[in-house]
């Protein structure tokens, strides 16, 4: 695979009212494109990960909406698989240049959530979620909450583990100008904070948040850009009920053992990861997994430090969906751009030292939808 | 480049309110993996070319709700670009193949569009316009009307040379016993029908279709399968108003140029055409902007029988969407299908003879997204 990282741009992430849709789709948009170093002329297509702005704005055809912004006419495409929309996206931007048929094409994530109630967004994402599980009345708390529940029971995964994963990542987003939450909380915080679906209290879970980010990916090398190396998709039940197990994701099991496999590394190789936090729990299963612990240790695993900045295995350096904000379909970009960042050592004051090889895992409803990428200086 | 159309799917086409979304998606799809002579094991990845079943049913997520439907855990991604949706899944499922990532994969196109009122669907279809356009109280036969409007003006087309698209595509829709519409009608029939949306009345407009369309493409070439030459995407302002000119898509000239190329092919060598006739007046514009006439000619082309079966360049066998229906997602995968069987010599009572290349044309909104394909035998 010959695929680089050639550009970045990132909005803020946040409540951002005074922001269309149309303004975060540009700014990031372009400062990819000028990160680049190109125009958008240069771009051969344009690649849109967007869940929810047919529902929200009765804007779908985004792709089109998106090239017309910039003012090109590059095929462009709209991508969607729920939370996984951003990683889905740029697995196909890699398979559109791998192809030959294109050789700069431009990601954009993007998701402006907070212009309609919490009530209609809450309904809008079980679209991620199954017939079954809306007519059941599920919501993706209660579903992740099932999850948690299992892992406590079969593994002994505490409140306190889970809350480990809060606390760390708001640190991390406290060193991060464009997070939803730049502010650090203490364990009793979280666990005192209201309880949304038990055992998850509020900052468990990952807010309803506004951003875009964007990346020119090329089939050109470019000096100290950071490379792709490993692209995998792989799905599962849509409803959690079927599953084989509620302690593990399969499709991050399938992913990552074909991603590490395209790379030519194991698990033991990743300096640095970011991976999909929508509730702590998730964070849990995610490193357990990617095979970053073993099966049931991911509570103490993320209790020992060994995934804070500075220490051996950084999680989630950008603060992770859980506070610098989940706006769904960007959210599998700014995972691509907060490791090529850490890669090249441009991450300021939460740069990993000496990382060469990252990871960012993306994650479609509970599990139904998995990407992993792996990326290398 | 090297695929192959290994096997083919389809449902009738029509009101179908004993079949539900996954009924129509497992038979479209079941049909197409069976006529591959495969099994679901063998499919490497899934795409899914769908509109509007979030609006309609709060449902999202499409790709990994067909994966699961299929028992398979194979990647899967949704692909939306309106009413180009199918015509942009087939372009990203033939860069997958191109990449060398996959070798067999799934493009399934679906639309369930009866079960909601008309009025919903006429106010989700405009999803594929502009904010503007949806702000001005716009709809897609006003917006098609404009355009048929300005056609009029500069080169004389009449009502009865649209017309004539409407009696056309009805007979070719009486040989297809998967049409919506299959039976004929006569031009003082379409003329005095009720006005839509001046100057169309209703036969020249395509229906609301329930429908799905699956092929199962590869890059091991099969034995008497047809082979894709060319794909090829371009895109256009999303608002009509900001075009350089109402009386052509120029989307439909770039992407038309560039297949073209690939294959190492021109006009002259089509031998039969899907196009998107969503109304009357797009089929006279496809017929002038892929070089089949020259520009403004197109109506008197129609009315001189050439695109009728039987003659020089068959236009629109399967019925087209105004006769054959328009399930939104499913269209540009049906196209590939027809002109697949045309080209296999299976297209039965509508079988053009001899036909050894076609094309499929695929367009979004009001031609902000075109996909054009060649095949060959």
């Amino acid at each position: 695979m010959n695929i680089f990282v050639a550009g970045t741009g990132i909005t803020k992430f946040g409540e951002l009212w005074d922001k269309s849709f149309y303004d975060l789709a540009e700014e990031a948009s372009l400062g990819a494109i000028k990160d680049a170093g190109i125009k958008v002329a240069d771009i051969d297509a344009v690649f849109v990960a967007n869940m929810l702005f047919g529902k929200i704005d009765n804007q779908d055809h985004l792709g089109a909406v998106v090239a017309s912004l910039l003012g090109t006419q590059a095929p462009a495409i709209r991508i969607e698989g729920a939370c996984a929309s951003g990683g889905l996206a740029i697995h196909s931007a890699i398979q559109s240049l791998e192809s030959g048929m294109y050789k700069n094409v431009l990601v954009l994530g993007i998701e402006k959530m907070t212009d309609v109630s919490s009530a209609e967004i809450g309904s809008y994402l079980m679209g991620a979620g199954s017939e079954e599980e809306r007519k059941a009345g599920l919501t993706f708390p209660g579903l992740y909450a099932l999850i948690a529940r299992a892992h406590m029971q079969k593994f002994g995964t505490t409140r306190e583990h889970m809350a480990a994963v809060a606390v760390k990542n708001h640190y991390h987003a406290s060193l991060n100008d464009k997070a939803q939450f730049p502010y650090e909380v203490t364990v009793e915080k979280v666990l005192k904070s209201p309880v949304i679906s038990n055992p998850f209290t509020l900052f468990d879970a990952s807010p309803i948040t506004d951003g875009a980010a964007a990346v020119v990916l090329s089939s050109n090398s470019k000096k100290g850009a950071v490379r792709i190396t490993g692209s995998a998709v792989a799905t599962d039940t849509i409803d959690l009920a079927k599953r084989q197990s509620l302690t593990e994701l399969s499709a991050t099991k399938i992913a990552a053992r074909k991603a590490y496999q395209q790379a030519g590394v194991t698990a033991a190789d990743i300096q640095v990861a970011e991976v999909h936090d929508c509730f702590t729990i998730a964070e849990i299963l995610a490193m357990e997994d990617l095979g970053f612990c073993k099966k049931g240790d991911g509570g103490e695993f993320v209790m020992s430090g060994a995934t804070k900045l500075g220490c051996d295995l950084p999680i989630n350096t950008s603060g992770g969906l859980k506070a610098c904000g989940h706006p769904v379909g960007a959210t599998g970009v700014k995972q691509i751009i907060e490791i090529a960042h850490q890669l090249t050592g441009i991450a300021t004051n939460r740069q990993v030292k000496n990382a060469k090889r990252g990871l960012a895992q993306n994650v479609g409803g509970t599990g139904a939808t998995v990407t992993v990428h792996i990326l290398e200086k």
